[in-house]
């Protein structure tokens, strides 16, 4: 078997872990697999690589933050193989350029264009474990990208897929995918399985677990996908086209707090503003999540749109440069905001489902600033300050009210 | 004009040094030059990778430790492009893969064979300020290597030549080379000039101001060559190929501490033992260093060399896996040794120069291990607590007879 393996930061954030570690994927080889594995920087190293970088420059390019951040994997790779050589196994470290990822120009933000899997292939045949730097690439000019952060993830699946490996393993400090993030809900349930979709939502919605696009791209390759513990041996989730159809109907909640809100107040109310707005935004690499649309009065409206909050500062430039052209009054703006998010299969063809979630918003106290929803789940933008209190009563109400919901 | 300019770990150690070397590039850059700046890794930055690998694995692999170490310089440009463009400035960084300093594949102690200049070229014509990472390159495998320890001179005078710049500027922490070190003894005086031939002796002794392999290239192709003090704008020293005719006799007095003696006793005096071990040595990737052969009695004979400390377990273990076909009876070692030199341009014909330089030892009661001369230069290995006290001595008692000396 081939199996891709990928281990986040908190997994090998010192000496001890290292090893933790090294010896899960020795016996993953020593039981007869090829073994290729996917490793974050440790612990805090990128965070501490961006404070050092912003306390030298706040609005540092983007291709020196990348040039910048990679080394944090690079580092990791390196130590792991000596982990696993120290432990007799045999092991060599490779980064972006290396294996030969392939991403857009991107920078900050890349998305993978191919993967070189030669290089991957001869140190397998040698009899190697392979051990790449996750979150990175390299661009068309030859320069270090990175895949945005939780960006691991990403590398890990589309190296699965481009190996055509037979599983690819997420190990985390969590030992699978909870119906809510459990050091915030203390009942929260353990999921034996969840579809893509499913899945796709919550990563999106700020379910730490899985890398949102890491998700995409294991449904658009049918990469077998498994999160598991790093630190104990217990089952996980496994995440996959189908699951069993006796499920509760709200599969999880999930909370995002990199939130910051933007609105645009009295723009004149002609056609092409919104546009106009959107893709500045666009040119700018700025994703826009959640968009409220005022209806016009006295000729003039106002848009309100979220994005992330590493995007703020590059946003609020943009839109002052641009004022005048928009026809913008006043530019406001609010950090201290967050998502909360319920997701399952079934919502969108019960309509109760919405009720219950702003019945538990209602008895919880939160007030709520902006409502999105799709097929497979609802999203309210809260003040950041509510987050907790808001994800705990929600999460109760659907648990206690599973069992009727699933009969209708 | 065309300017290579290099800094050291100690003059980017933190943010307010970052923004010091900054300014002096800028500074470079706007008097009309174009400007290329190789840095080495931040202040102790690849000390503490080195301890946190030794914590994985005392006997890391070579690949995997340059796989590392390089991070610290990629950490270095980056940070220094940021800063440039926080003053207004233009600037990019590349690592050695990016710009294709083309090295052997003897990762820890890689030779450049080859510098692309075309992508720095490229850069410089759009105005860029090209800031490199000193101290590796990458392997005809395509992977990471470094320079050894110092190797950042090396990859400045090295792209100096390949770029025809038409200087080449190290700055250090101190402001030029000096007779002795200036830390350990007071009265040292700085040279204006010294030959290359000079200042190749006192490098290769452990005179830490230049990394001895960046004096071989720059001699090699006549690159013109300053080091400079990157805190304070005093005229530093300038190394080239012929100085004025009136100098000192013993131009400097150089200490190294990185070393280690192996003496291997016992081993049959037969033709080709010595062979044999340096052989062995060579196989190892250790360079040895001062050699003494005691002439063999009862058939056998004694065989003394000094290493780098670094190298110390892996040519022990080397002798001791070897030691029936060395015919070894003893393989004994000592890393509390030192190396003490003189160098000056005259000093071979000048028999009163070694008498001079032990009767310096014998005063300070310097105990003698083992003496090796070359044209200009005369090293004794020593113990490691005497280093200081004998350079002082060594150094006042030159100083005092240069006079008489020159006249001879």
């Amino acid at each position: 078997m081939l199996i891709v393996q990928k281990y986040g930061g908190s997994s090998v954030a010192n000496a001890e872990r290292v090893f933790n570690v090294a010896k899960r994927i020795l016996k993953a080889k020593e039981a007869g697999n090829d073994v290729v594995v996917v490793l974050s920087a440790q612990g805090k190293t990128t965070d501490g690589l961006i404070a050092k970088a912003k306390e030298i420059n706040p609005k540092a390019s983007r291709r020196e933050m990348d040039m910048l951040l990679v080394t944090g994997e690079q580092q990791s790779v390196a130590l792991m193989a000596m982990a696993i050589s120290a432990l007799g196994g045999r092991a060599v470290s490779l980064n972006g350029v290396q294996v030969g990822i392939e991403t857009t120009n991107t920078y900050s933000n890349a998305r993978i264009r191919k993967i070189q899997t030669e290089r991957i292939e001869n140190e397998l045949e040698r009899g190697n474990i392979v051990l790449v730097t996750g979150f990175q690439g390299v661009s068309t000019h030859g320069d270090m990208t990175t895949l945005g952060r939780g960006g691991s993830d990403t590398s890990a699946v589309a190296l699965a897929a481009a190996l055509h490996a037979d599983v690819c393993e997420i190990y985390t400090d969590v030992d699978g995918v909870y119906t809510a993030d459990p050091r915030v809900v203390k009942d929260a349930q353990k999921l034996d399985e969840i579809s893509y979709d499913e899945m796709l939502e919550l990563a999106s919605l700020g379910a730490k677990v899985l890398h949102c696009r890491s998700v995409e791209v294991a449904k658009k390759y049918n990469v077998k996908l498994s999160v598991l513990s790093s630190m104990t041996d217990a089952e996980g989730t496994e995440v996959k086209e189908e699951c069993k159809m006796e499920r509760m109907l709200v599969s999880g909640v999930a909370a995002d707090k990199n939130v910051s809100r933007i609105s645009i107040m009295g723009i004149k109310d002609e056609p092409g503003k919104a546009f106009e707005i959107f893709a500045l935004m666009a040119r700018e690499k700025v994703s826009v999540d959640i968009i409220l649309q005022s209806t016009g009065h006295d000729g003039k409206q106002d848009i309100s749109f979220t994005i992330g909050k590493d995007d703020l500062d590059i946003a609020l430039k943009a839109l002052e440069d641009n004022k005048d052209r928009l026809t913008a009054e006043t530019i406001l703006h609010d950090d201290s905001v967050a998502k909360l998010s319920i997701v399952g299969a079934g919502m969108a063809t019960n309509p109760g489902v919405a009720a219950m979630f702003f019945e538990a918003m209602y008895d919880a106290g939160v007030n709520i600033h902006m409502i999105s929803t799709s097929e497979i789940k609802i999203t309210v933008l809260i003040s950041e300050t509510d987050i907790d209190t808001a994800m705990v009563a929600v999460h109760d109400k659907f648990k206690n009210a599973s069992v009727n919901m699933r009969k209708n």
